[in-house]
């Protein structure tokens, strides 16, 4: 991942902002890097980038991909940004990588996925291995995304790893929701959040061909199914279950006509420019919280005064709760001067 | 849920502290709901009653259960809570529920759980049904535990339901983790999170009774294999694997005996007081965050601007960017004065 070359020279920003506007990758990857930056100089361009590329984004069909590991999720994404290349759409790869909390393992460091798509020229893949919180990580996603689509992105796919709050996250910030899901023997739920379910709009049963191909198409019926459970999604569509083999390629051009049919009734119905707008309003929200947060963390004499309270608070001197509260109130002292 | 009494009344702050001291649990159950609830005279009262039984607590062994719905968890506490106060031991339930995010269903409304344990005049047991985000009920359980241990609570479990975020921030504040499985056909790690596997100090195979039995041998050989190849927990504890029946109560001594030898170990190699010192570093941030958070949005001017912003941000008439911007300058701007 290539740092930003020049840090405080303001004609880069400008450099970076034309460059994504001409769809240069170089340009929109270093743009990704400063975004997902934590220095404050870094945040400043940033912010400045994306507001400047708000205008030209939203242009997109934004799809979550979700699915616990093993179930193919990036071989899936390789066959079908390879076939919506094909058809002329230029896709933008985000993935979400929470990694572990405890090993902080990142699946994404593997360099073999996703070959072919690597290599073509109509598809933009942006891992995210460097972050710390699951919550920053999606909040960058959304930066990230106006980015794409000002670099001319028109399909964007966002992959996350089946750990619960990024799916959340992600729900939040795309059109179409997909869960893809392996056949198994047996009973089909066992395993899958309930709120992950709800969350789809669709369920794709994925590696559905040679001997799995019988078990895939029962996983598809008790889906199916199941489905009928859950309460109704509020703009009236109803969650689609399909099968697809990534290995031959089936099932691909349905799932595209799939999502297809979802936007030509969600935009009919405004349910589409109504969705983007809540999220916009929680993408708000969101910043906010980090806005606030960077603030004071940012502060000086506060940071100073954790890393000593943080010391005392290990060695039992002081209880957290109190140690929070005098630090509360040195850094409401603090901005009155 | 009974709700405080009297709101502004000095002086029930106090009852309520002497009435923690003296185990009673109507006062416990009553600074509960202060703790959680979200009003600015509630939150005042609740930090003096935490802080006053701040030095009483910490006399405990707290241990976080986890599993996926239908698992048996609350028939597990019940078997295993009856067993621990038949051996003197004051336990006190509580469970984290971050109910479902497109639902909201709470599966903690069922008054039919743990109908032993509830009539136990040595177990407390308290559900938090009113969660709005996962963060913030966890957050409250550690308070909760430091009330719990004040009024005489030996033995504090806390239950969460296996979405991934709670069991991170449960995690981070029990002194061990145990992962309750269902045996089932086939792959036994299928739909379990990495994550939640790494944390465990012991996985328990539930329902191993009748022809379920076989299975549940094989499961627990399986995750014995399994587990030896995650990375080696810093403390140098080996995570145990056991199998038990609720129903015929079999295999929860086992489960207690185990748990007690890890408190020899822990406490011996003092890993127990290390790993609690540094829960509480991260209680500290923790705390902060939400102190933070909760000044920024109850200031007045703030919080009314905030109301317009998201409405102009819905209409799409300024981008959520600016929009935090501007409250950041409103809010900074207040401050000031």
């Amino acid at each position: 991942m290539a740092g930003p070359k020049k840090e405080i020279d303001p004609t880069w920003t400008q450099t970076l902002i034309r460059g994504i506007r001409n769809g240069e990758t170089a340009a929109l990857a270093q743009a990704i890097t400063l975004v997902e930056s934590t220095r404050p100089q870094h945040l400043e361009m940033a912010n400045t980038i994306v507001e400047e590329n708000l205008k030209n984004a939203g242009k997109s069909i934004r799809i979550g991909i979700t699915g616990v590991p093993g179930v193919g999720k990036s071989t899936f994404i390789e066959v079908f940004g390879k076939l919506l290349t094909s058809k002329g759409k230029k896709v933008a790869v985000l993935a979400v990588d929470p990694s572990s909390t405890v090993s902080r393992g990142s699946i994404l460091g593997d360099k073999t996925r996703m070959q072919e798509l690597v290599k073509d020229a109509h598809a933009f893949i942006r891992p995210s291995p460097t972050g710390n919180s699951l919550g920053g990580v999606a909040k960058k996603t959304r930066e990230t995304m106006v980015l794409c689509e000002a670099a001319g992105y028109n399909v964007i796919l966002v992959e996350t790893v089946g750990v619960g709050q990024s799916e959340t996250a992600v729900h939040g910030m795309v059109d179409f929701f997909l869960l893809l899901k392996l056949a198994g023997a047996g009973d089909e739920l066992q395993g899958i959040k309930r709120g992950i379910v709800e969350m789809a709009d669709a369920v794709v049963i994925s590696k559905a061909d040679g001997d799995n191909q019988k078990r895939a198409k029962m996983a598809q019926q008790e889906f199916k199914r199941a489905l009928h459970l859950y309460p109704p999604k509020s703009n009236g569509w109803v969650p689609k279950v399909l099968t697809c083999s990534a290995l031959n390629g089936e099932g691909m051009d349905q799932i595209w006509d799939m999502i297809g049919g979802y936007l030509d009734t969600a935009v009919a119905s405004d349910h589409f420019h109504q969705k983007r707008k809540e999220q916009n309003k929680y993408w708000l929200l969101n910043h906010l919280d980090e806005l606030i947060k960077d603030h004071f963390h940012h502060n000086n004499e506060v940071s100073k005064a954790l890393q000593r309270f943080l010391e005392t608070v290990g060695n039992g001197k002081i209880s957290p709760f109190k140690a929070a509260q005098k630090l509360m109130q040195l850094y409401h002292k603090s901005l009155k001067i």
